[in-house]
């Protein structure tokens, strides 16, 4: 139905930003490059059968929108489109007749899980988080975490606002309402495991007892490899686990009250509606003052449960967005109340 | 398809051996109660739905084949007759369209992952052992194992000649034959891996160098309720997994010197043929004699090796077995081999 679409059949690659260097070495090749969020918008919008978004943040989710309208298979790397518009992207590959396959390793993971299973009995879902370079901090030490402590993640090569996500669990949180959002299981059903090896991304425990694991070298190229040959499997040139030599998987329940955003993660799940893409931006609004130097790493948290509290006040989060752009409103107003609430910390 | 028996489909219940304590308790019950190996080849051969043959050793084969030629499902925990005779057993199947579900935890897990999936993109199959009791032990303590050392098995509980088979990996080792006789997989890709916690009941990697593993308590209701509700899965009262609390799940490669019941395992998936039968009642052979005091831990796989030795030299092993009568004649002709070589070791 959908096979691994040959080198050729490649049409183009997009750059976000300005990039001469990489432009030239495409001359010649047959491949379109351009930039810009409207060129990928653009670069979207153009018939493809499978198309790949992992842009970060929620400038992904309009891209993916565009694709998923041509009926095709949209490989998600972009956990921000979920969150934000979840019911939204999820009705209009339904409506076109489009897959989403997800593209994070965890999401990749309980996908494959779920492959010839019923969904119906399952019984929860469990996400597993590596940790963080903060793992063993004590609260006192997480108060004067610099960006460049921060950016260190201990198994994944990752760029710099995803690490940073990483390491204060924000990024775990977005995953949290990602599962809620893609795979429908309610907010009880959906657990955090914190394991340092990241060798397992996810589990599925069946009504049966049971549980199913997904297992793999912490590396995106398995779960793009699954993605691009889906639904059959074919050969990914990753390392092979050998578990003898690894000699030990971990496990510890998560701390919630030095990584908050896994708590502040439940209430929009449980919330839905536009909380998500209130959360989401409030998010990114905080992230981009800690990367600025200019928010203490602990008050990230303390800026989104802020904005979340403004925003329910006004009782705008439940509603559930029918269109784009009630999404984009809600973006807008969130990094608004954001600002607002990071002005009231100083 | 093969839904749960309600419990008054239960038809009858065989004994093996007297027990008139439980026939008794059955009286008005409508559970019909009989004994002996005659009885159970006549249940076997009644019109049924669904069979569970849990018979030890190679006693399981008649009843086992009987039940097939009903075309309905054999739930099988008895693993000497796919080791015995797996390619009769897999035939008789296919002919009568009956299915068998495998209930031993490790193929069970195998089963499930593989549910799914497409058996040509696997690309190896682990099986885990626990270790069993001997684990740590040395060369020279394993010398004086006793019984009663033997049958103490860490995690789970069970009879006293599985347990035996257990701690000397004679069980690991009947469990890689019949994963190849039941899945078809090539030797080479049949691993077995030490895992202590005996969580992980089995792992398939595929050819993307993703791995699947099933996990669950150590409770054989689980791989029972599975084949019981199988096609679908349906509530088992197990206790469900916490892994925070287990905190660790370890992995080691087993020890070839110490139990070299995994290395004559491998000559017998190579050989095949007739060489299951042989290598299972050289072993129930040597396990009889260990059991009354006659014979040492570590002589049993040197009896089940020679008895192996002095009928390749006859060129009986590799001979495909086209009936059951062909398997019966090397179980007793490989009995009868192995008192000779027991003999040698006195």
């Amino acid at each position: 139905m959908n096979p691994a679409p040959a080198p050729d059949d490649v049409m183009a690659i997009f750059m976000h930003g300005d990039n001469d260097r990489q432009r030239d070495a495409l001359a010649g090749s047959g491949i379109e490059a351009a930039a810009g969020q409207a060129a990928i918008a653009e670069a979207a919008d153009r018939p493809a059968d499978w198309v790949m978004s992992a842009i970060v943040g929620a400038a992904g989710l309009v891209p993916g929108l565009h694709a998923l309208r041509h009926g095709g298979t949209l490989a998600l790397a972009n956990k921000e489109s979920l969150v934000t518009a979840g019911p939204l992207l999820m009705a209009t590959a339904k409506a076109h007749g489009a897959t989403i396959l997800p593209v994070d390793s965890e999401h990749s993971a309980v996908f494959q899980v779920l492959m010839g299973e019923d969904k119906a009995s399952v019984e929860r879902v469990i996400i597993t988080a590596s940790g963080g370079p903060f793992r063993r901090f004590t609260m006192e030490q997480m108060r004067t975490i610099t960006p460049s402590q921060a950016v260190a993640h201990p198994n994944w090569a990752m760029g710099q606002r995803i690490s940073i996500d990483s390491a204060s669990m924000f990024n775990k949180a977005l995953e949290l309402i990602e599962t809620r959002e893609f795979f429908g299981f309610e907010p009880r059903q959906i657990e955090v495991i914190v394991h340092p090896q990241s060798i397992i991304h996810a589990m599925v425990g069946f009504c049966d007892g049971g549980i199913m694991a997904h297992l793999g070298p912490a590396d995106m190229r398995h779960a793009i490899g699954f993605a691009l040959h889906w639904p059959r499997r074919g050969h990914v040139p990753v390392e092979r686990l050998d578990l003898a030599r690894l000699a030990a998987l971990n496990f510890e329940a998560p701390d919630a009250a030095r990584f908050p955003a896994l708590r502040l993660a439940r209430a929009v799940m449980e919330t839905r509606g536009l909380s998500g893409a209130a959360f989401n931006a409030a998010k990114e609004v905080a992230l981009d003052h800690f990367i600025a130097g200019r928010l203490p790493f602990l008050a990230m948290s303390e800026v989104v449960e802020d904005t979340l509290a403004r925003l329910s006040c006004q009782n705008s989060l439940q509603i559930a967005a029918t269109a784009l752009e009630d999404v984009l409103a809600m973006d807008h107003l969130a990094r608004k109340t954001a600002a607002q609430a990071l002005e009231a910390t100083q």
